[in-house]
């Protein structure tokens, strides 16, 4: 058996890949349209050849979505927590909870997807600008 | 980068390790009780070492947890798609979409998640009961 993919639904193709690719850093993987189910399936993962992917489903019919309290978050561990969030903070992301102890950060897709940032092996030093940087919203 | 895990609310450890152990076939790596946060972790994986897990929360304190649809699924190749659906039919598990293709199966966790099941290396044959069994529900 093998985790081979976590799905999610996005109602903005660009704004999405924008964020996952661009900000947080993964790859395209690969695409597939379907013109008669009319949407768009992208798999992303941390390198060209993942052993676990997240996969992109853009409806091509707008839908709302919500998030729901059964699940939680995808997570990634990283190899320097404060330079990555550093980066998506520039590019505009919120950071929902910032790394204050060097080691656990949360931010969200544009879609309200919960993403968890763990620095890989323990923590770094704690420090500033996150160590008094409050949370903001939820995550 | 690495893939990490997913974190999944469960509203009963029990039944859900029941689901994702007992009838799944996923495996329990680690368990942590946090009697400050009033909740329990386990991490489950498809073997004792795996690249990316299913995080189970449970929060002891009770929650009604409901399906967003920004959320998808989990996905999970498998040796024998036939096999495994009898076994979680067996087991008192609704195949929400039966292997009919004999490639593509779902089920839920006991808290609504969707859980894909994917043969591994193609399809097998079309075979009863499977190919004339109608969808129940929705995934």
């Amino acid at each position: 058996m093998r985790y081979y993919h976590t799905m999610v639904r996005v109602s903005n193709l660009e704004e999405s890949l924008d964020f996952y690719c661009n900000k947080l850093g993964l790859k395209e993987i690969r695409r597939h349209d379907s013109e008669k189910g009319r949407y768009t399936n992208v798999f992303l993962g941390p390198d060209e050849n993942p052993e676990a992917m997240v996969e992109l489903t853009y409806n091509w019919d707008p839908e709302d979505y919500k998030g729901g309290r059964n699940f939680g978050h995808l997570a990634y561990q990283v190899e320097n927590i404060y330079d990555l969030c550093q980066r998506l903070q520039d590019a505009g992301v919120v950071i929902n909870r910032p790394p204050r102890d060097g080691h656990m950060a949360f931010v969200k897709s544009p879609d309200g997807i919960s993403i968890e940032l763990l620095q890989a092996d323990g923590s770094l030093e704690p420090a500033e600008p996150w160590l008094s940087m409050p949370n903001t919203g939820t995550w």
